[in-house]
């Protein structure tokens, strides 16, 4: 009777990882040339979506994605596949107790790591194994995400960053000092944050496909709403970047910042030259002007723009990537995305890496479901590492939020802090099962 | 009458791409710690391979691979198919007709772009299609590719390359320079490359998992089988490298070269130290010393160890990685590698880069098919761009050559210049279905 009763309290608390299901879900944005701009003619917002099952009572999945544009979500899908088939039959809490170790444990597979290293569709796989755990490690604690991250000790914290090829810019006690500096304030700020949210800007009105007439609507929308800076993608011809900075300046009044978004567009003379050009409008930043692998171009770019602040990082592919283009000072905002580096754990080696830089951090969203997932990341920044929300703004764009559970609220130009347990990243069943792709090709 | 030649003539002439097959073929390497390093214990050799097939008469395969260490070899197997079903249909001569084009098709497909740019898994799998179709245009024109490619003019071979996000270092004028001042003596580089093949160096004898007797037996051997450099794998252990490098020393004597390689083993400043205990052996390079993305480190790193030598290059994403290395004054070697890059293309402009930067390329090999490969573009180098084989060589190791149908050959520490027709990553049918992996999943 006794044994009985143990084997059943053991299988509550201690659950298995039962399932890992991919799903490739893309959704048909180019109809409406939705996200268009001077690289991405036609995207079709897509997901390699992971969810992570267990045995425990509770019920609860861990979810996590790849966001592409279209074409090639299959080859994400294979690749978060072939990461978490390792997970099935491990113990969950083994695998949540040290996410650390857990986050090492992929970035280091050493046949997985020819494939990068630590860049490119393997590396975004583990990011999405990697969150998709962070996703049911919140949902088990009962707390959203940010809150979860953001009030593990400042010791904790390190533990989850992987210093390697950092320490000649970040080393431990460095991060250490910075975490501690922060951890007074934390309470109050997370007041702050539930009773104000985080400051977004509007990437809406700025695709490069929609009409002059559909850009000053929606720039008027945005004002309206509250948002006090808009982004507009550029790139496509100097002539009409001039005419639709013009007019949207018209639009938003002196006060509202506007930002502009190349998308890789230029290599580094073309981009001093047509900024150049640009620079009447009183911008709030250029962003992406060349290759996002050109960190010496950005450093290029910069001193001859300045003081037109530069801005890169949705492309960024790793924490060295982000440490050099802060030690060559070629950016003045780090643009973190959710779904490009190997999860949480690494984007908070690039929170702290711009904390001790002193850059700000206004993270890459839109696309499907990084609004829901970025957002945890600023808010873990502003309670536990920065301290502040000084000129910083989360991208906020208006597609595909109904496909969450958790959708993303935006009060006043503000990111409402999500109260939800988990890490914002489910979607619903129906999406998944409405919007799910096949790929014809057998391989032999 | 009249109609029935016409279309059979049109059947010879112009033949379409039939099929594109993918095969995932893994070799047990592990088994003998062949290929053992500071960064990979244990690789799987293996090839995402791919095939296409043509309905011309000639009977003819264009063959190209991934070269992965095992795990994931199918995540590059599905990214290959991926790209390649969209070729299957298509006239051959329009593709093979302007290599550039076909090139800047695949680089440029915004969807499949997301998942990079221009680095990690999909770029590889360009790189495989892209070499595959080389691999027919030179069996089509039944020459070896080295010779194909070096005798096409210097405008055809600028015309070849993307120069976007190089323009700040090289031009398409700056190339057709380089290109038409090595012009003239082709013909005879060519007779000298048959007569005299490319010199080698062998990394055979250093693999971190062979014993001290075994290392020195195999060191012996180099030096007797003619090679005049070696290499050996470092970074585990500062006092087994001591002992390994002064072992070595005196097997080969004060003539021979020894390079060291440290795949990524280090961070920065542990590099530098590391270096200064190793450099009393007369060092002829140090290879990979730290994250191949860290461009700055390298550059760090060079300037304190001078004049030991800093190589990297086989990790090394895409020119826009290999550009800033030249830029920053980071390396002192180019080890350019078959299968890391967007194919024959991009290592055109990668050799382009290392001749206008005056620094010497010595290609990475080894592994399955990349010595095959690699030898095509270092020959390319000496005849149509740098013109010189002064202190060069590329790398050889002697594992699974008896898979491909026209194996390299080493004469007196040189390849001999190969001389059928084809980019020689064509693989024995035979090895194909022996090898062939196949992962247990299926994605929902």
């Amino acid at each position: 009777m006794f044994s009985l009763v143990l084997v059943a309290d053991q299988r509550n608390v201690v659950a298995s990882i039962t399932a890992a299901q991919t799903v490739d879900v893309r959704f048909p944005t180019s109809q409406q040339l939705d996200g268009s701009d001077a690289m991405n003619p036609d995207p079709d917002y897509s997901a390699a979506y992971l969810s992570l099952v267990t045995d425990a009572e509770d019920g609860h999945l861990g979810a996590g994605f790849v966001f592409t544009t279209g074409r090639g979500n299959n080859i994400a899908a294979e690749a978060i596949q072939t990461i978490a088939d390792d997970l099935v039959g491990e113990s969950v809490e083994d695998l949540l107790a040290d996410m650390g170790a857990t986050y090492r444990r992929f970035v280091y597979d050493s046949h997985l790591r020819w494939l990068g290293p630590e860049k490119g569709v393997v590396h975004m796989a583990i990011g999405a194994v990697v969150n998709a755990l962070w996703d049911l490690k919140a949902k088990r604690a009962g707390r959203p995400l940010w809150q979860l991250v953001s009030s593990m000790s400042p010791e904790e914290l390190v533990g989850l960053v992987d210093f390697r090829y950092l320490t000649d810019a970040l080393t431990p006690d460095e991060a250490l000092e910075i975490l501690e500096k922060a951890a007074p304030g934390r309470a109050e700020r997370t007041d702050q944050l539930v009773a104000r949210g985080y400051p977004a800007y509007t990437t809406t009105p700025g695709w490069l496909g929609y009409s002059d007439e559909k850009m000053v609507r929606l720039a008027h929308e945005a004002v309206a709403d509250g948002f006090t800076q808009i982004k507009l993608k550029v790139g496509g011809s100097v002539d009409d970047d001039v005419r639709r900075l013009s007019l949207a300046r018209a639009a938003v009044g002196p006060e509202v910042k506007i930002a502009i978004d190349a998308n890789q567009h230029w290599d580094v003379d073309q981009a001093i030259d047509w900024v150049g050009r640009l620079q009447q409008f009183d911008l709030a930043w250029i962003e992406e002007p060349t290759s996002p692998d050109d960190l010496v171009g950005h450093a290029t770019i910069r001193r001859a723009i300045a003081p037109t602040p530069v801005a890169t990082g949705e492309h960024t592919a790793n924490r060295v990537m982000f440490k050099q283009l802060l030690q060559l000072e070629a950016i003045d905002v780090m643009q973190i995305d959710a779904a490009r580096v190997a999860g949480v754990n690494e984007n908070l080696a690039n929170l702290l890496l711009a904390a001790k830089f002193g850059v700000r951090v206004c993270p890459h969203a839109g696309g499907v479901g990084l609004c829901e997932a970025v957002q945890h990341l600023s808010m873990i920044d502003f309670v536990a590492i920065s301290g502040t929300t000084d000129d910083r703004y989360i991208e906020y764009v208006d597609h595909l939020h109904e496909h969450f559970v958790n959708p993303v609220r935006i009060v006043d130009g503000h990111y409402v802090a999500p109260l939800a347990p988990g890490a914002g990243t489910e979607m619903l069943a129906a999406s998944l099962a409405a919007y799910r792709h096949h790929t014809a090709h057998d391989r032999s």
